[in-house]
This record gives structure tokens, sequence and C-alpha cells, in this order.
């Protein structure tokens, strides 16, 4: 695989799981971004400041971000705004979500909400707010097709969003978390038709049962370079463990 | 086409559109329901009123049932399940929904929540509530397999939902209804799988661009026996037009 390379990445949720490992193999490359900002809710909290603790060696730029409050993402928007003076946001991975457990039987309608909210409102949200750096970052690239190494939104989805090929039940009884996912890879697609005249590739991915802090049994290390391989505009859902992870 | 046969219907979101075509086609047939439940929000209501005159004159129970409010749609399952006397409901055709116009630029969270809380976790919210009347039918029935004429829940979706197959966004620029549509989906293969063993179909259905009181320019009949017509399980988000409407 061709060698990828950013100048700035925006990772959310970035306090454990996927955001966590992201963010650490980020400020691992041989060339790493610029500029690696991250975002969760409460960096200083007492949970996050433990996990946190092995990036801040690091070249990242900490600060946090509610991804369904939108004066909260307009303020880490400027935060980013300010550390890049007008050289653009090259990648905005959109991770952060939640997976409460949720059957039709025990499901309400607060769940089915938050959930939503979470995983489908924010990224939305958080995607508008740092378009204009993603857009100034089309503009100023020498590149000419869709990447990420270019402009791009990468949205974590997931294999339980897929309604042609559901894992069971049995193991992943998260209804909600579902319906949400499904909905993210429709938000994605709208984003990839939308977006790809401004330059910007948007893809949702499925990464994996990945071996992080948040893993369990039988995962498979997640790898970088297959998160950021989509360089096709109209990757939608891509199964990153179909593709040989 | 063989004749399906049912005892007992409820159509959400009757008062206009598809709602509406579906019980005046319900009570033209030649052996009627016995029973058919239509709500919508406020059935007294001045704007209610003359779009539901004509199917007044039917065998038809008309209520009120709010599909984001818990306690409406309980009321509606109480006075459903009093007609009924035990006898269970056969068919249950979540139709309620909304399509409000939303870009990527002009939508806002609330917008988002306020569409997938009725077009999704409404008929979530309905069929949770009507689930003892469709096991009833369901038990009762002298057939074996899934049908609509055992015990159905039919959820009316639309190709806008389709994250591979999206139409254009110029003719069509309802960000939120799409997502909402595409998690509309899901939740029905969720229902599928999970209410297989209790007897009743589960199916999402694009009806097509049909004639109603809300069709635009070049809309095809809306038939009932189309709708009616989803006889297996698995099938998801059924093209109607596609299928020869």
């Amino acid at each position: 695989m061709a060698e990828i390379n950013f100048s700035s990445v925006l990772v959310t949720g970035a306090n454990r799981g996927i955001g966590l490992e992201l963010v650490k193999q980020l400020l691992g490359r041989p060339k790493p971004p610029q500029w690696v900002f991250a975002t969760c809710r409460d960096p200083k909290g007492a949970g996050a400041q433990g996990c946190l603790a092995p990036i801040k060696r690091g070249p990242v730029v900490l600060f946090p971000a509610e991804s369904t409050d939108e004066g909260s993402i307009k303020a880490a928007a400027q935060v980013a705004e300010a550390h890049l003076a007008g050289k653009g946001l090259t990648l905005l991975i959109n991770n952060a979500g939640i997976m409460p457990p949720s059957t039709l039987d025990s499901m309400t309608q607060e769940d089915m909400l938050s959930v939503y909210h979470v995983n489908v409102v924010g990224p939305m949200e958080v995607t508008k707010a740092f378009l204009p750096m993603l857009m100034a970052a089309a503009q100023q690239s020498t590149e000419k097709g869709l990447s990420s190494s270019r402009a791009a939104v990468i949205n974590i989805s997931s294999i339980g969003g897929s309604i042609g090929n559901p894992p069971s039940f049995r193991m992943f009884p998260v209804i909600a978390y579902r319906c949400s996912k499904a909905a993210l890879n429709m938000l994605t697609r709208c984003q990839a038709l939308e977006y790809k005249a401004r330059g910007i590739l948007c893809a949702a991915i499925h990464p994996g049962w990945v071996k992080t802090d948040l893993g369990t049994d039988k995962p498979k290390a997640l790898r970088l370079e297959q998160v950021l391989a989509c360089s096709k505009g109209q990757a939608i859902h891509r199964s990153l463990w179909e593709a040989g992870s």
C-alpha cells in the first residue's frame, strides 16, 4: 500500500477504544501529522486522565468536545482553526459513539433517541463545524482526486449497521446501535455525494473486532493504514475485516 | 396473485396520503376486514375532518394516536383491544411519517431528532404496543408460515432510504428523512428476525411514487394487494415500484 501522508487529523472520542488506538498509531508513524487533534467529552476527568496519559507525550492537542452539544463543537472547531492557521484539516475521524445494550423488548424511546443523537447527529454536526477547514485542505492540496491525504471524513461505522449481513442478536443485542449505524451509513452516503465536488472524500468503515482497551476476546489488531485506505469517495461501509485485516 | 384475507388491520397516519388511500382500499375490498382501525394525531381537527370524510362511511374505527407519545399509543392499543375482544390484530401498517426538507447545510440537530422520532421510534413503539394482539392473531391462525393474512407488521419505508440506490438530491433534498428510513429498514430487519419465531411477518416496503392526495406529477396508482404481497419474512425494503406496479 502506498504511504499516506497528511498534515492534520482530528479524532473524536479519543479517550479510549478505537479513538485512543488511532491517536497512538498516528503519533507513532515514522512521519506523524503536524497536528493531531484529539477530543473527548472530559479530557480532565478522572476516567480520561489515565487513558490519555500515553498520548500526552506526543505532539497532540487535546480538547473537550461533546458531540451532542453544538456550542462545544463550535468551540472545538475554533481551537483547531487557531492551531491550523489557515492550513486546513486533512482528516476528520468521527469515532465518538455509544453502544448500550438494547433489545426490542427492553428498548425505550429515550434509548433510541440518545444513541441516534451521539452516533448520527454528532458526526453530522462535527463535520459541519469542520467543513471550512476540510475545504481549505482540499483546495490547498496538490492532489486532484479524492483521498484521505487530501481531505477526508471517515465515519466509524460497524457491521452491526449492515441490514443485509447483521451479526447475531444473541452476540450483539444492541438494536438502537444497529439502527443508528444504518443511519450513519446513509448520512455518509449523503456526505460523500454532497462533498465530492468540494474535493472531500467521505467514507464509513467497519474497523472490525479490533484489539484496543475496549476489545474482548479474539480481536485482531487495529491497523491505521487500513482505516485510511479509503481512497474512493464512494466507499460506504467498507469492511476492513473482510478486506483481509 | 392469490387473494389475501385478514380480519383486522390498523393503519397509522390515516388522515392523508398513503395511509388514507390504504384505508379506502381496505374498505372497498369485496370482503373487507372485520375491523379497520385508522389512527392519526387529531382525527377531530379541522384539517383531518375533510380528508377523513370518505372513510367515515365504512366499518372503520378512527381514533387518535401520536406515534411519539407513549401514553397515546397505549391508549390506542386499549381501544383496539376492546374491539378485537381477544381475536388478535392481523395486520399493522406503520405508515405515519414526516418528510420535511433538509440539506446537509441547513439541517439542525432538532430536525434530525424529530424526524427520527416520528419515522423510526414511532413504529418501534406502536409495534411494541400492539405486539400482544399480533401474537394472538398468529397463534389463532390456521396458517403456519409467515404471511400478511396470518400476522404482519408492514413498515412503510422509501427508496429514499436506500444507501445503494438513492434518488438524486436535487429531486429529493431530505437528508433527515433518508437517514431515518435507512434506520427504519434496519429496525424492520431486527423485528423480522426477532418476531419470526412468534409467527409475525415483518417487512419494510417502498410503495413507489403513488397516486394519493399527497402525490405530485407522474404518480402510479397505489395498489393494496401489492403492499400486502410481502409473504416472506425476510423481505426488506421491497420495491413494489420495481416489482412491476
